[in-house]
């Protein structure tokens, strides 16, 4: 069954808690926080502070993508600020594995996300530790993209990888998704959809909800 | 008279206006907010996002201090999302001058920040073009520190350097400001006073608020 | 039918038409504009008023192979002096399906190109969106090196990999290419084939660029 | 007497010799050589091919001013391409009097340069093993800036330094120059005037250097 | 047979040669050294002149491992200091054909080194002109890891990608190696073994080398 | 008194101790240790682990200076390895009071180094935090450098500076001191004189250092 994770940055900053609690009620699982530094992508989002503000405030599972330079450095605030998974960028640290072992032994749950570009491959020594891939499908940080045609069959790949080594790993699918594409991305193996203003920047949230799930599933 | 400016850092990142509207009605003029990148300070705040939350919804004016390298690429995205003045700091860009102009040429007014060991000298040639000097008080980035008493002195060296130029440039003084010192560094010639938990972290704000500006203003 | 790229290192910066001139009165077809920013390789060259002085006066394509990190900032710039494909390098941006969009978006033709030891399964997901890719046959910036033999089997690879996505990108081959070994290199794939003193360190230019070819094409 | 450097960004560089030529006939006696990287200023310009291409063929001074990061690296590049002078800037090294020390090694004569907003005091320990010190009066690397009037004073205090220490520097000025406003830059000190649009795009480059002598030295 | 390459980080640096002579008489081929930069991995170990101090003084093979960024500047110090194997890392230079070649003029063999989560395929292009490949089996320069079991696998497919080629390059293992696992990597393909706490942390070196040569050979 | 600091760096690394030893039992009283990390300077030396093998085996006063970016994140490391002095650039951080103050808190003494031509200035707002100011009479990280005489004014400069503000913080001077030239520079008012071959390399160490210290102190 497909999960949903509302992107945070679709979400009125000036009364935060007031829009997760309209998705949580709406019934989507993670709430999508995309944290960004203004050097590994060109926007500066928000910090474990404003994590930490809804922590203890909602029973989402707080998915925490850090679009980030040298993300270790971050792993533990986050972790404390209340994160539930936290997912690096491979193309960020020069030491993956060790990012990985750091997020778990904060008890928190590891991801990794690949760029649009950038060959599931990378990923064959790290897989097995980690609980969840998020495939980028819009490039990060930059606004006004479409779901690229390509990540499709890049999820298909990825979902094979996964099932050949026996592992239990969700894909995340992050970029363009709306109710006119979510079948074909689920369908080629998407657990989690995360969705910005395909969610919030509806007249009815949890009408929007359904009707992605339902577009979804199928 | 000594102005006001609250950090949004104390402020509920959970429900934000309500506390910059709380803020607002106890009569404090600027709406300090911090942000950092995670590089040139160790800690990730807000971005553009975030400030643009809050526009047109108070009258507080919006006083944007950039704690990030190469700020010359973020001046348009915060003076799109509602900055009044745009603060840099003297140790980040190498063209110094260049990055007032460019928050200038926004419309904005512009101020320039200085790290507790970065002499006043270092301003020599821009200070005519300024608007604003804010003397951090504290390391920025760094939580639970003490007002440096050395910072007195060089608030009021600054002082003197604008008195002998014959300009009218405010000084604003950021960390570890209370109503035990407040008086100390109004009287060496501070214009605008940032507080975070000494008026957010309070029972009652506005008291907070009343307090601070009677000590302040002697 | 291959094609010429002369490196526009090799000619006479002290009056560049004039040897631009001849090598395109000897017929060849694109003009390969060697930029480099002392970063991303230990030389700078040139940046985008040279390509502009020559705007309009020639019918060679310009063929601009930035060798410079973040490349991100330059298509614009390059793009207006009149580039009409640019190439980035694989292990440049972190953004590598971005900045390809970004030349696009310019009306430009765009080219990826490999260092040496660059595997092309880097491509995977980008090779459907390039109009050509360039493999680098030395490694770029340094000087007197000589054809890497390993190139030609990565050629033939690289060739297999586009006929098999069925699509129709061009391959350049760029370092240490003469008579002797011109003939291995296009029958491997190449379709494009850069070459400096080969052509322009000669006696007669038209003879050396017939000879080339000639050799070229077996 | 006031001298003059034109700066060869404003020529033709599809036949450079050419305007070369054209500024020597007019007596001007450096040729101000621009060479930025893209990363220390936002422009590629030239590198050591270009300035190699000219050696020999004109007695113009080869006065090459270093807009790079890292400049250490590429004295011996410009020494041998011919450079006469080196100047590197004073915001771009961690060890100036190093670089200053690998110039002069070179039998080179050595530049600092300093941006519009770095104070005179920078040079106090290096002052007098300068030949040259070049004052930016707009930001390097920047396109359509005027003079920046704050820099006159900056020169009539760097005279008065290099004075006081009984020192023979010559004061170089760059940015915004033009028959206007050269009288007040050469009578506050300054010996070497670099103009770029002022000489080279001009209907009679010989008038426009005679004029602009002529305005200077009043 | 397998051979054994001490790690010098468990020596005793306050009488480093007689802690040499002990692995050297114990049998030990290989002298490994670590070399940290505190930039590529998060410590700062030795460099040139601690190996240079070495030279000459005893017959064991120098093997140079540079946990460094940009290798390409230490490599010439370091063989003259007496390195008979430079091994950088995959990860560390944008250039790494043109650093294998770097190495190689100094008459010295090469090696490339490969975190953890960096796939063999990034060895496609370079692999041919190694005489070692090393494998991290712990994420370098952070203690107390255990040898991570996913990385027999990738011995094992080195090896085979090795012989697939018909090439002689030797597989060096690093990390987390013991009289428990060490069979099981020999098994698998090592030829050089790197040891640290397992053989200086010892009480009987000679016997702890004999006994994971032992183990390790079966 | 003045005090000497042997070199860490001229003496033999494959038996420190005994060099050290030698030192302590001709009467220095402090151990320069040379920390460089091959990116603030040219040159790798060593880290804390070659530090902490002495430690506790001589009563010299561990002096561990820092030629390397990010110092902060080598503080504690050094600490704990014995430091009793930890000396970081001026020119490296760009929170130079935090860094000071993290020393401190270690309970260490600070000192901060200021290149050749680093000006004294820079030093206003943290000198009465210092417990030493290294001054740099040759640039750091560069071999074959004689003293640069103009450092003997910067000296008197400084010392003037101290007793105006009535601290007592040390003057180290480091770089080309000899028996010809220490008692300038004593004269001018250093406290601790850093002399590496000058005191390594001689026949008889303890006759150099006797030599030295007579000189020095005339």
């Amino acid at each position: 069954m497909m999960k949903l994770a509302p992107s945070i940055l679709s979400a009125d900053f000036s009364n935060l808690l007031k829009d997760v609690k309209i998705v949580e009620e709406a019934g989507c699982e993670y709430l999508h926080i995309d944290v960004m530094d203004g050097h590994f992508v060109p926007n500066i989002t928000i910090g474990p502070l404003v994590v930490e503000s809804l922590k203890g405030k909602t029973d989402m599972i707080f998915d925490v993508h850090l679009m980030i330079e040298e993300p270790e450095k971050y792993i533990e605030g986050f972790s404390k600020a209340g994160a539930d998974i936290i997912t690096v960028h491979q193309e960020a640290p020069v030491h993956l594995h060790r990012v990985i072992q750091l997020i778990k032994a904060q008890g928190v749950k590891a991801g990794v996300s690949l760029n649009p570009a950038t060959p599931i491959s990378t990923l064959e020594y790290v897989l097995e530790d980690l609980d969840m891939v998020l495939l980028m499908s819009v490039n990060p940080g930059f606004g006004g993209q479409k779901y690229i045609p390509a990540m499709t069959e890049k999820i298909r790949k990825l979902k094979e990888m996964i099932a050949e080594k026996g592992l239990k790993v969700d894909i995340q699918v992050d970029g363009g998704i709306n109710p006119e594409n979510v079948r074909e991305i689920v369908s080629a193996g998407a657990d989690i959809i995360v969705a910005g203003s395909a969610i919030f920047k509806t007249e009815d949230v949890s009408k929007a909800v359904q009707n992605l799930r339902m577009k979804g599933e199928g």
